[in-house]
């Protein structure tokens, strides 16, 4: 175990967010540079240096250091499964920009946009592999397992996703089937194996996973919900662009329910006046209560997240774990 | 341990080729099949059941089993590990027809013909997470690692040979250095893992290493030599198709060496008389010496792998080994 670098981070909203492992963080962004400039392969460097830089709040890796903190807290053990967190979640938003052909996330241009489809194919790869190699550097089978298993029901979500688009058949349950393998997984994956690989008990194991899982449910809600409500300069796309993409989230879903027969997105799916009846469809979207409606679902899996973290001592873990689910519900892009 | 089902393939050529293991490779078969019966989704079933169809002379997994033969031939592991050295192979090749937009491989659609570019994305990257999650029943962390890295090596080999398309500036070493990546370092980790796996010495596993490598680099020799005089009908490409498509193997490195003023590759490659230019290239390779010359610097890494197997014990593994080097050379398709 190597000493912490306290790095003044304490004091920022991370630090207050993310609390006891916050000063530790670094540690996991310095581990994803150095995977860039480990590299002798320019273009690739380029590539990685692009795909990383914008790496972003660190929930996830905040989320598997906290599991850390139920038990023995090895950095060296736990600074490579968060770092291996952040680098599939990137990955994994790299190559659904190449599915997707998305030219601009948030804001800033994407690799395939900048360096090409079959580029950004191997890109995504490479990372994957070096993931692969961080995971394994936790020494724990069982870790490397679960995170394969993760790894197999994103793809699983992602190819559900992609297969539905412009299908109006979507229903509740099978939305969210789909952001549990595109979205919950990781972050279910990501709290268990911080607990697992510091060998806590099998309970608090347990917590984390549930935890995790219903944490990255509501987090997927709300960003949905977020696609209608958000600023489209912050969110760096405009109001409704899942919808506009063919993609059913659950505000639209229920739009559709309340609205078997005369329904703008059924038509639009069906390529009459698209433009004019998604525009109509957004519209009413964000004048109705369906908006409340959906952040009623995501509070449900929330409040499931917050009963799981009852089977965890009490303490500043528990309270930061909790923290992060308010976090989740109060934020606007 | 398991017993070992005996089919009647230790008869076939399969069964000579691979000795002590032949019986054994159904096993692996098995074990790529179960993944597509095991997925509840139609679509990835079908398009795994298609990838995994078309598994051929299983040489890296029947090394990986063979490597296994020097310690303790525990199936439960070494089934695994093969599986995933074939999954991985497969994988690339679904993400490597994405990339160069290839349509058919061996006379066979590809995946990204018959489901598109983005569900194959997706497929390659769910067969990635299925062969790690092979690779970690191994329970093993040194074998998870070294196929996390062969994986990187692989990425880089390939994304080197996407960057040099159209470029003539390819030299031999650079050449060496990219079919290291894309090809030999697989045939290294299959060989070298099944050895760790089964707890062979460490210099056996070395030589089972040093094996791997020379052979495989050797093979992709022969492989980028089979493009200039395989049987188009049975290769199911035309004759010198890499060097159509701007990549340039060795036979093709040689000639631009030995023609550094007056070269059609280079005009080609600049734009000028693209296909007549390509066209005289290939004629010329093809009536030159230039493909024994090719065949020479195969031989001398396949008498390097052949000397790493004077480590090994005299017996029917190295036999065996010795037989599949032979093969490499022998292969007309």
């Amino acid at each position: 175990m190597t000493t912490t670098p306290r790095t003044g981070t304490s004091s920022t909203a991370a630090g207050s967010l993310y609390g006891p492992v916050a000063g530790d963080l670094p540690r996991i962004s310095e581990a994803l540079q150095s995977i860039a400039s480990n590299v002798e392969f320019p273009f690739l460097q380029r590539m990685l240096e692009n795909a990383l830089a914008g790496t972003g709040k660190m929930m996830r890796p905040a989320i598997a250091l906290l599991g850390g903190r139920l038990g023995a807290y090895d950095l060296d053990r736990l600074v490579p499964l968060a770092a291996s967190v952040e680098l599939l979640h990137t990955a994994t938003l790299v190559h659904d920009d190449v599915i997707d052909a998305a030219q601009e996330r948030r804001g800033e241009p994407t690799p395939n946009a900048l360096f090409g489809n079959a580029a950004s194919v191997m890109l995504g790869d490479y990372m994957f592999a070096h993931a692969a190699d961080f995971i394994a550097q936790t020494d724990n089978t069982q870790v490397v397992r679960a995170f394969a298993r993760t790894l197999m029901m994103m793809a699983k979500g992602e190819l559900r996703q992609d297969m539905t688009v412009f299908e109006y058949s979507e229903d509740v349950q099978r939305y969210l089937d789909r952001i549990t393998g595109k979205t919950a997984s990781l972050f279910s994956t990501a709290a268990e194996g911080g607990a697992m690989v510091a060998g806590a008990p099998a309970d608090q194991v347990e917590a984390m996973r549930a935890y995790g899982l219903h944490l990255g449910i509501a987090f997927q809600i709300v960003d949905d919900i977020l696609d209608f409500t958000g600023d489209p300069a912050v969110m760096g796309k405009p109001v409704g662009s899942d919808l506009a993409g063919g993609t059913l989230t659950l505000p639209a879903i229920l739009y559709m329910q309340r609205k078997p027969d005369d329904n703008p997105v059924k038509r639009a799916f069906e390529g009459v006046r698209r433009k004019a009846n998604i525009d109509r469809a957004i519209r009413e979207i964000v004048e109705s209560d369906l908006l409340d409606e959906s952040m009623q679902t995501a509070l449900r899996f929330g409040e499931e997240a917050r009963s799981a973290l009852r089977t965890l001592p009490a303490g500043e873990v528990r309270e930061t774990l909790d923290g992060i689910l308010d976090y989740v519900f109060s934020r606007r892009s």
